[in-house]
């Protein structure tokens, strides 16, 4: 059998399957935006691992190697942030064709560079090789967390509120204007926007920060496969259910302008579409008005988007409604490799 | 300019330049082995990162995925234990075309995880992604030492005597065989046991654990781009230089009995052949007993092939010498990517 027919969510369970050993010191494995490990003290460690790869996550012709350099690490910082923790070390190995030119691998590195001053991160170590098919960045992050602070994706429960920071659907949106325009996209047309929320989205290092010293989180991860699909993760970790209410969605007012599909289209994107690297967490009621003030404070929108419900049927542990109450069916809830 | 024009020395310096910065946690991070960070108490942290890519690191045609699962890691192991540290967690990330098979992905898996089993450490995170290119397996793992025991690179001092544990070359001859005759060399043939070696090098954590705690080794790396051009980085980052006695390089019954080649350029494979994973380290001779009574309690062969001296020139390192004494040239040192 191919991986193709297997589907992703296979492939990772025979892999967490495989490898479910337990450490003493191992607090959380697979399963969650990043390991946690214990270290002494009061702190744990926190690692994780992402992959750029050429023509599956990014395509030359409309990728500058600048930014392609900075989201090889940022797409990382956003699962360390998404557990509440804080970057320290990173380790980057990269696949060239042997035809790369010194001034993109400059750029680049200056790409990673800038990335890693600006959430406090130090290269500890790399590699780079050659390879005669695709360019690709492997990217290993290392953070660090209080014990007690660290936010994990099955903590959801019942009746919590599930909030997103941020507006959703940019990058996908963004994508599709990188595909249909190229590099241009980048530099005027109506979607500069959007196309730099895909190129080049922020990890939400203070939001996550916050949300967790504060403990306002009773759950947390961030959004890469899409609103619904990486809900529905967060939901299975804490054996829960969720309803999203999709016209509160937030979308930016360039998201909304967009015309060139239609409007149950464009929804759809803000709820399935990749790469927005907002945080999704879950939050019980109570905590709503600290919510809002949060927000206010680091001038980011934090937005109700639904309710974590009783998980009764496994097969159905995302419901989309309407504005009328009314469930809507969704075709697919997010990106899957395989 | 093409990266193939700059060469990999370069591409490394670049980057060590460009992300030299310090970090109060941070020991030691480009230039070794593997970083090393500050944790608390008298422990440290090492982390390294490597990369497996198909038709440069192996082919998928004379390479069984259990045996790539396996490399996968312990060349990563390898680093580890050449600090004098040993392995705890590690993160791996593949990328796979389409139509891999599940036998394929089992088998890797499997790989992966009974040479884990066999270091002892555990899977802390992991993707997998599609690729339109070749495979590739990139993995990091992070292990521990005690910090007044980790072996840099950058202890060796005039005077001291270079050794080498196992045998130099097996790896360069195996991947000659399969080369020649594909798969069928690794069931039969004379050359099953360095086709083996190639595939499945064992890292040597024992011996590095032992000269660690037992600070035989004043510098040590593992062997991987062939002795030459991995020594001369030793060298370069103790400020010496050495002298290696060609005829002294440990090889195989196997190795000496080939007879494809000339005898010169079966030595050279012993000295600039990649992929050994052995262990090169340096040591001041009053130790030279000890050393020998750890290769006997090892079962494991530890040679002395050489003397660190005084640096002079930066471009004449590695001086290797004939059974007269004479300096022999030396074509390639190693194995560079660009």
């Amino acid at each position: 059998m191919f991986l193709k027919k297997l589907g992703e969510e296979e492939i990772i369970r025979s892999l967490a399957e495989r490898f479910s050993r337990k450490h003493p010191r191992l607090i959380k494995g697979i399963g969650d935006d990043t390991s946690v490990t214990f270290q002494r003290g009061d702190k744990v460690q926190l690692a994780t691992t992402d992959i750029l790869i050429e023509d599956t996550h990014f395509r030359l012709s409309y990728t500058p190697p600048y930014f392609l350099g900075r989201k090889s690490l940022n797409i990382s910082v956003s699962d360390i942030a998404a557990m509440g923790g804080a970057a320290l070390f990173f380790l980057v190995s990269i696949a060239l064709p042997e035809n790369t030119t010194k001034g993109f691998l400059d750029e680049l590195y200056r790409g990673i560079d800038d990335a890693a001053r600006e959430c406090g991160a130090i290269l500890a170590g790399g590699n780079t090789a050659r390879t005669e098919g695709k360019m690709m960045v492997s990217t290993t992050v290392l953070g660090e967390a209080q014990k007690d602070k660290v936010v994990y994706r099955s903590g959801a429960r019942p009746g919590d509120i599930i909030y997103v920071t941020g507006t959703l659907g940019d990058s996908a949106l963004g994508l599709k204007a990188l595909k249909s325009h190229g590099k241009d996209a980048i530099k005027k047309g109506p979607f500069k926007n959007a196309v730099l929320r895909h190129l080049d989205p922020a990890p939400r290092v203070e939001a996550g920060d916050q949300l967790a010293k504060k403990k306002l989180a009773s759950a947390m991860m961030d959004i890469s496969d899409g609103l619904a699909l990486d809900l529905k993760r967060l939901c299975l970790e804490s054996k829960a259910a969720a309803i999203i209410e999709l016209y509160k969605l937030p979308t930016s007012a360039d998201f909304r302008k967009f015309s060139g599909i239609s409007k149950n289209a464009l929804l759809n994107l803000a709820l399935s579409g990749g790469e927005d690297y907002e945080l999704l967490f879950t939050s019980p009621e109570e905590n709503s008005k600290k919510i809002a003030s949060l927000s206010k404070k680091l001038k980011l929108p934090i937005t109700p988007i639904g309710r974590i419900t009783p998980l009764k049927d496994k097969n159905k542990v995302i419901t989309v409604i309407d504005e009328h109450g009314l469930p809507i069916k969704v075709e697919k809830l997010g990106f899957e490799h395989f």
